[in-house]
């Protein structure tokens, strides 16, 4: 129906008789002419309807209203002098109509497209109308360039993709399963996945050696800012690897996804053990923009005799005291401002947050006189110290004080303005333990119990994992490890995890089976690509980068669950409603 | 772990050292040395184990069986005179191990490896080893590259691939739908798709112009040979466009599709009529890899006065009299095969099937005597009947005659073999009904709902449709059509389908507001990949192109419906099972 888009119009083409299709974006009549400026995906450009070349097209343009869907017909010329409009990729040109066609008249619309202000319960309930924009148009393409130059260079890679079902089996991975009552089986449930493991696992069991897929998944779980019940992940698999096989492919991905976006990056990218992450930036997925590191200072205080830190170094397996230079930080903050500081600390566990400060006339600070001369002296050296600083102190049990003093190190960040907003900064997390203490004292797998151990004979706290996660800008991308190939090394994982054989064999014996017939070994990663490409489009909201969200507050009409269940329905997938109050 | 696929080596690589990963296709010792023969997703590669050259790579050897996975160093060369084996591509050369480990041993498999005579249930039970073979991994080869191939098509045609929900709300489209419980939502459903179509339309009234998607799409149907409860369908729609534009892209993307997979195919396809290709060949979706038209002759008999097609002829609005010209039939099919052929139409409503010989010394059959000679002669004429051919004839209601004509069409072309499989017969039917009646005399809309009718104020059974279907060798590829984009015309296809306006409100409120603010003329397809990767890759079974499949007769324990649902889940989604016997 269109010769051209709005926008692939050009000085080139003037004299050219064309045909465009589009919205009124705003029409104004001026001297007795009308002017539209029609928009299609593309963008803009400028219909001129004047009585004296087409009274048909004057006539109708004296009818459209903003959103009217038009085509039109007409010779492109140059604008006159001064009329350019620069702004516009089409700004020196006008197409003179004459033929146009209504194709679709609108109502007033609910909002003005664009508009900011408007409330997200509206926003999604005319999402046809929020979505109908070029920046949210922008998005979108991005999104599919994103998918597809993944796409290319997996299989550039010799990777297959392969699609896994949606209705399956429910396996125990963390999250609650959606459960799909099924009709031919009364009273039977699917579940849906919550990610292809299982599957891409028992496909490098066929000998693919090379798996991917851009994977829906499901965790029916209540909804966050970044956090949808489905959700889409990179899901990747590939056989008689190690780690750094399954990084480099992932960093290749990831290089090609942000080039079609826009970004150069230059893989390979920073590693870092999971000890040193959450030890220096009390984080397992550090942001790295900027420095701050945490200073371990507890051993200064283990020999030392003073009230506030020395207990706590006594045990320095289960206990941290952690030194956070602040550079300049007495000419940045206020007295107060850092008095200030402990509140938000005090949110995440900390019983107080001392700190020192490095004056023209020496250190001050309440603290100071509870330590020996030697002790301060170590400190100031360790830190490196200098007028002007401050230095925080966290102290207390080991999983508290990296995780305040890590959350506090970012909180400094963003209150000194000192995060680079543009820079990327790639970095891989590994060796992740295997196991994490429940506060029952039992154990569950850090990452999931198919994850290949380093050192499975050791002592359960001991023991690291070949795991490894992405992580850019303090967010984590994705994950993954080297699988357990062999069923002896996964029978020891499910015995520290209280599995016992029955138990195995009723959820995980497909797996156990296909690990006896001549697995190869074999790893993977999944990184999540909503996240991924909200960081890449620099979205502060979901509905920036799916098409039809849940969102906290609201729904699209067409994603609301509604009461479509009827009784015949529910007799025929044999199930009841159970009658509860409304929440 | 590798430095070469097997079948990457060449007699260019001899006098090298490479490492080579892999499965034990066969073993055997022969004279003190072991020969085993490696298998990776490539193919075949020969290893020598001698223990002149290695005792360790021997002593492993000797301690190796079928499907145990080898990790194998070692040097290239050429292998000794008249002992190369011209079937394999690695067929000139050997491996020399020096180095030999068994990365994970095998216990003895269940069934042989690509043995055909497995019962489905035990290759579903051990679905890892069922597509541990070449030609299962080269047809998930194939789908990868055509889906890679579609979606690389499709961007250089500025269409965008969005992703539409999977939990959403039940949209009325035919089938069943899946029901999830809402757990947030207590009593309420989400539905599982059985299409994206609204989605897409909405995208439309976006001004996303053109949208794609490799979509998973669900009914809640017992299964069938072809038929899965999630299936994969190209869903393409695009805005300001023609069916020829529609059908144009469609085009594309099958030629590219094919080309992938080894097929040259020249668009554009031949175009039909659904009138013809009913009246014709009996079907809406006709095999034209053969001929055998389907005659009209009613208005021969319109006129005339015999006992056998007179009555039938007055009516011929409802009725079609139809004969089939068997081009040396008379030859090909003894009397009696013509008699049991009956038996054949008989199952699809006919009540007889009359025939006619023409014998050398003229026509024959019981038939005759009722008819006039001069309608005899125009018999003869119209089919062009030759000496040695048979012609049958179909009598009665239309839809009827027309349904079982087809199949008998069909069927004579087996029982000739006159079938060339190697052909590719594309075809368009176009100007599909908008309504069909159902048995109670109420209208459904053939394609759905949203399908733009060409003449909407025209008697019910007159009106037409922009749809259209692709078929290939007799299969439905796929089908769309252009959509209803205004309103007014919207509510009057609803009003012929007896839908009221709280029911449209209901059910299709937010369509109806999308047609109120502007919607484009938009149009699009659905190719059900799925069907078109089992032609492609010439697949009898489902199990061919479908990773982990749901069958009539088994399933893979990974996606058979287990009772997972635990009194305590059932709890918090709010239902109650009903007990019922089991089937």
């Amino acid at each position: 129906m269109r010769s051209h888009y709005c926008t692939d119009l050009s000085k080139d083409n003037i004299g050219e008789i064309v045909e465009v299709c589009g919205w009124v974006n705003s029409y104004r009549d001026h001297g007795g002419v009308i002017f539209i400026d029609l928009r299609d995906r593309s963008g803009l450009v400028q219909l001129v309807c004047d009585p004296d070349d087409s009274k048909q097209a004057y006539d109708t343009a004296n009818t459209v209203r903003n959103e009217f869907v038009l085509k039109a017909k007409g010779k492109v010329r140059a604008r006159g002098e001064g009329l350019t409009n620069p702004k516009l990729k089409t700004g020196e040109i006008e197409i003179v109509i004459s033929e146009l066609i209504v194709e679709n008249p609108s109502k007033p619309l609910p909002f003005v497209i664009g508009d900011k202000d408007v409330g997200e319960e509206t926003r999604l309930k005319y999402r046809f109308l929020d979505l109908r924009n070029e920046k949210a148009y922008e998005r979108f393409a991005m999104r599919s360039r994103a998918a597809i130059a993944c796409r290319n260079t997996l299989e550039k890679l010799n990777f297959l993709e392969v699609e896994t079902p949606i209705l399956t089996r429910a396996t125990p991975e963390g999250a609650r399963d959606y459960l799909v009552p099924s009709r031919v089986n009364n009273g039977l449930f699917y579940a849906l996945p919550q990610s292809p493991q299982l599957f891409k696992q028992l496909l490098m069991c066929s000998g693919f050696d090379r798996y991917f897929q851009i994977a829906k998944c499901f965790r029916d779980e209540d909804l966050r800012a970044d956090r949808q019940p489905e959700f889409t992940q990179i899901d990747i698999e590939m056989s008689f690897c190690t780690q750094e096989d399954v990084m480099g492919v992932a960093e290749e991905v990831l290089k090609d996804i942000f080039k079609v976006c826009g970004y150069d990056i230059n893989p390979p990218f920073r590693r870092m053990t999971y000890k040193e992450a959450t030890e220096t930036y009390g984080s397992d997925k550090p942001d790295l923009r900027f420095d701050l590191p945490l200073v371990d200072v507890i051993d200064i205080f283990e020999k030392s005799n003073n009230e506030i830190f020395s207990n706590i170094a006594k045990d320095k397996k289960r206990n941290r005291v952690k030194a956070l230079r602040v550079p300049n930080g007495d000419n940045i903050f206020s007295k107060r401002q850092m008095k200030s500081f402990e509140d938000y600390v005090r949110k995440f566990g900390a019983q107080g947050l001392a700190f020192i400060q490095y004056k023209e006339d020496g250190l001050k600070g309440p603290l100071l006189k509870f330590f020996e001369e030697k002790d301060i002296d170590e400190l100031v050296k360790r830190t490196r110290l200098e007028v002007g600083d401050v230095l925080f102190f966290g102290a207390g049990a080991k999983k508290v004080v990296l995780d305040y003093m890590g959350r506090f190190r970012i909180f400094l960040a963003n209150e000194m303005d000192i995060i680079d907003k543009d820079r990327l900064e790639f970095l891989w997390v590994v060796d992740f333990p295997m196991f994490e203490e429940n506060d029952d004292g039992s154990f569950s797998a850090m990452h999931h119990p198919f994850t290949m151990p380093n050192n499975i004979d050791d002592d359960i706290e001991d023991i690291t994992s070949v795991a490894y996660d992405v992580v850019l800008n303090g967010i984590e991308l994705g994950g993954g490890s080297i699988r357990i190939h062999k069923n002896d090394i996964q029978q020891k994982v499910f015995e520290k995890l209280g599995i016992d054989e029955d138990e195995q064999r009723e959820k995980f014996g497909f797996l156990l089976d296909a690990l006896s017939f001549g697995a190869p070994p074999h790893g993977g990663i999944a990184i999540g690509f909503d996240r991924l490409m909200m960081l890449v489009t620099k979205s502060s909201s979901i509905r920036d980068i799916i098409a039809f969200p849940k969102t906290q507050r609201a729904q699209c009409p067409l994603t609301k669950a509604p009461n479509i269940a009827s009784d015949e329905q529910l007799r025929e997938l044999g199930i009841r409603l159970i009658k509860k109050d409304r929440k």
